[in-house]
């Protein structure tokens, strides 16, 4: 009997982090991490998983959009599915009634996300391999074949990502080796929500710089005058030595990140991450003229490969930071990767949230290993929150990552928390007065 | 008592229009028209109606985030709501959870929309005004509150905004005069729907010339052989006095649809719509520069105002296509208006659809009373649709929209339609087989 796709589960699932105001920042002051948890499962019983992100409230509604997606492959026969992960991907975005939510945006597209995701996780789980080997141990035209070139070619063709694989091919073995046997760098957000006092940033920072990490970052955009104590504190506690970033999460117009960013130029911040809505390709691009040698990142709120490509036609960014489950999962992340390396500009993911650094180290490996083919100048968020919930959490020593060695990506919660945070009837929410929905 | 919004209901309601083709095109091939239906209702017993238009599947998720707006607005004293509705639509938009989901765009975005709309909707019945004559009255700098500069303003100041409001003051009451005697113009997407045979295109062609309209519209981009035979054909009958547009849907990359046009052009199209990823403001700048003389029209998937900020500042349109439930609404299409004005570029409203007629017309006339005080190359879209579902259904005459003179924005249901088309469970759907969710 062949073996089909024979159900997927989407499930609310919140943790209540507004009560410590980790993760708050200038656009976000109380998130409640939540997932749309994805489990699709097969006729044989097999399971993958996958989900998309959000902040609390909504997560009900990506939770609908996931189930709207269902019955474009329910029923479907793995092998196909497995066999053009391409047209998998495409068969989600692509259904001419749904993507009017969108099109390729928003809670639809992150809907697709989360299935997408969770496929490219049951394949990885039935090699036995984890993703970023999965993915590194393809050949430069099965990696071709995934990516969707209609809205890309003028930036990117097929022959030129072919060429980008290629190149990387040889070297493919020893840097395999190198990532097994050192991983990959890590920056820290830890130290930097903007809801923390000044001494548990201080002591954050001292400790992250203590615990390897050779960057950390900052939120801003509050409140100038805090955020020239707070820069100045962090460049003294940490030193020149160290790496800062700060991220102002869209709080500010295109010449107002300008002037904001002056006063704060003297602390040397590395990047200036998010400054004005993440839609602005051409505000980026006039910000980045303008505060240079300040580099500009952006990418956890950047919705598809288009505007990728804008943002890296347009010479808007020095730092490309894409997101898990914001564009549609590993396939697309893989077109992101690619028009990156052609750009030469370096990806250095969004993480943190709920089993963001947990996907997301896959794809920066498998860029290292198979496409750009270097470590240099990139980082990957690491955000010491809720891993804990987590069946595969990510290991980080020294300030890097360690290359995961189970299958799959890495997004498969423990049944335990699933049921303790499942909103709004788990218990951890009848217990707690964060309820906000 | 303070008067308080007590309740805002939202419906799914879908038309079978798939069992017609009736809005078939290159990306849609078979649309089910239809509306997150909303209702805000006040402790005094008054209501307003709005709507966020979809094709179908996928609009119980957008029932689903209407839902999830809803508290945001819920109990808010009316009199507040009315005295700033910039500011009730930013709690809409603002909200740092639910803006995860966009922000401000998809799913999340278009519930904005609808409640937005329904909040316009009610304050003009109270006024006793339809939408376009309340804004037409009301002064610049109350016009000007309304709009958020935040993103916007390296490309709109409030002083330029409030320039361009003022330079039309003294001509409003001549203009709302000629627009209460001839009305405005519009065009008939009616004869172009890609699923239509080519007697059907030629009768509804004619058709629309006999009814006094000056321009028509085709859909192209599924099949090139077909799209030269079907303009071939729509140019003999119309003649070559009357604009032919052409709308590809998005359906192709930049590269092509600069190569399928170069056969097209022998029939003079007019503007071609949608040529590619709504998203892409880049390569719509690369078309148009290569396709001229025929102009570039885009803008019913263009999700905010800093998307159409972006396709203004890089010259990529020469037709910009607002949509009235697109973006957030009447607020944020009065920004979009005013770039518009700023940049010079003729707003050719995007219509058809679930009500988008009966609430477009509002805005262009609008436009042409008090923003750009203009008719000159600026048409509204017409579809001979679903009209008849409507309380204050738009009128026509010699392909003119007549200005409405109802109060409101009108996008009233019938309460009869609402009844008989709610899905799953309306009578309509229940003895159609065009079941497809």
């Amino acid at each position: 009997m062949v073996e089909v796709i024979s159900a997927i589960e989407a499930l609310d699932v919140r943790f209540p982090t507004s009560l410590s105001l980790d993760g708050s920042d200038a656009m976000n002051p109380e998130p409640d991490y939540s997932a749309a948890y994805v489990t699709i499962r097969t006729s044989a019983g097999e399971e993958g998983y996958g989900l998309a992100f959000t902040v609390g409230r909504g997560n009900d509604v990506q939770v609908a959009a996931v189930r709207a997606l269902v019955p474009l492959v329910l029923g479907m026969p793995v092998a196909d599915a497995f066999a053009d992960l391409g047209a998998f991907s495409r068969r989600l975005t692509g259904d001419s009634q749904l993507r009017w939510l969108g099109p390729d945006k928003g809670a639809i597209h992150m809907a697709a996300a989360a299935i997408v995701n969770a496929a490219w996780d049951l394949r990885a789980r039935r090699e036995g391999k984890p993703v970023w080997r999965l993915l590194a141990e393809m050949s430069p035209d099965e990696l071709v074949d995934l990516v969707d070139f209609r809205y890309l070619q003028e930036a990117l063709t097929r022959d030129e990502a072919l060429d980008i694989l290629r190149r990387a091919e040889p070297g493919r073995a020893a840097r395999q080796a190198e990532l097994l046997a050192s991983g990959y760098p890590a920056y820290t957000t830890t130290p930097g929500w903007l809801g923390y006092s000044p001494e548990k940033l201080a002591t954050l920072a001292a400790a992250a710089v203590n615990d390897g990490f050779s960057q950390i970052k900052l939120k801003v955009g509050a409140d100038l005058h805090e955020d020239v104590r707070r820069l100045r504190l962090a460049r003294e506690v940490v030193g020149p030595g160290i790496r800062i970033a700060i991220d102002a999460n869209q709080a500010w117009g295109v010449g107002q990140a300008i002037d904001w960013l002056r006063p704060l130029a003297q602390f040397d911040p590395y990047w200036i991450e998010e400054p004005t809505s993440p839609d602005d390709v051409l505000g980026h691009a006039a910000i980045r003229r303008a505060v240079a040698p300040i580099k500009v990142a952006t990418g956890e709120h950047t919705h598809n490969a288009v505007m990728f490509k804008q943002l890296l036609q347009a010479d808007a960014i020095d730092i490309l930071q894409l997101d898990a489950s914001r564009v549609a999962g590993v396939t697309e992340n893989i077109a992101i990767l690619l028009l990156a390396a052609k750009f030469g500009v370096p990806v250095c993911p969004h993480a943190g949230g709920v089993g963001l650094c947990e996907m997301v180290q896959h794809l920066s490996m498998f860029d290292f290993v198979a496409v750009s083919g270097t470590q240099q100048d990139r980082v990957i968020e690491y955000v010491d929150h809720l891993h804990e919930h987590f069946v595969d959490p990510v290991r980080i020593e020294a300030g890097r990552y360690l290359a995961p060695l189970t299958p799959g990506l890495g997004a498969r919660l423990h049944a335990d928390s699933v049921a303790r945070y499942r909103f709004p009837d788990g218990p951890a929410w009848r217990e707690t007065k964060a309820v906000v929905a």
